[in-house]
């Protein structure tokens, strides 16, 4: 089970691609596809689509993870997230992928054991589950890494249910 | 100039094709994307880059139009249209159309004469400028209509000040 977590924005989109092998679980890759602020949204918005439909060419997933839609208070914040979303949500589509969403406290239960942990603690606790060196960087890429690991944490857990089943 | 005006939405993207021509102002099409409510969000977003990528595959155009990003009070829906909003602009760039962005008051002003217009008076004049025999409707279409309408006034304008230079 192959799963890429996204954390979609204009100038920064996190990505994170997560495997399981036997309940075991190891990161292939992350980082950030980033944009300039200088470039037209649209350009911007391209390089988003192409970045992340490499990942998908390069590596293919079983599924594209991301965080729910989101209340945030700034609506003009909403509206550029919404637009660097659209995009990454058109390339699982043209990929074939399907699309998994969790809102921010389903990750953090996932990945700690608890719904309203620390960001901080997110991030120590990816690096320990995914047996990485370092915390990964920079937070986009974490966030994104996390967001993969709580889709294949859904996954073994309805895996189990099955078998107990 | 031949213009593709777009209003973005989710559910309704409304497009406007209209053609300037020594002065003359027509429209070649118009219409909408619909999508279904029971489709995932990705399908969606995927029926609305088809939908206006074939417009730009059949007709072409000089440059895309649409509103620029408004701030509406509601967050959720000003995600939802971002969503829509990022895969025109894709498709967009992939076409190598240039993207214009014009407030909703230059959007009125350009067609009515007055900043603050009702809608009514907007697809009057719409109908009017643009010789329909009747007023074009949905009203999606006739604000993607709109916005193509003001672009050419802006560039009508913009070529006026240079003959006169």
């Amino acid at each position: 089970m192959l799963i890429l977590g996204l954390d979609p924005g204009t100038a920064t989109t996190g990505y994170g691609l997560v495997q399981a092998d036997d309940y075991e679980l190891c990161s292939l890759c992350h980082g950030v596809v980033r944009t300039a602020a200088s470039d037209r949204p649209e350009q911007r918005l391209q390089q988003i689509y192409t970045g992340i439909s490499d990942i998908l060419d390069e590596y293919g997933a079983d599924a594209v993870a991301v965080e729910k839609l989101f209340f945030n208070r700034n609506v003009q914040s909403a509206m550029s997230v919404g637009q660097a979303r659209g995009v990454i949500l058109l390339a699982a589509a043209r990929h074939g992928v399907p699309v998994l969403e969790y809102t921010p406290s389903e990750i953090k239960m996932a990945v700690t054991g608890h719904g309203s942990a620390p960001k901080q603690q997110v991030q120590s606790m990816i690096q320990a589950v995914l047996s990485m060196q370092e915390t990964p960087t920079p937070d986009d890429a974490a966030d994104a890494l996390a967001v993969a690991v709580c889709a294949l944490r859904h996954w073994e857990w309805e895996r189990a249910v099955e078998d107990g089943q």
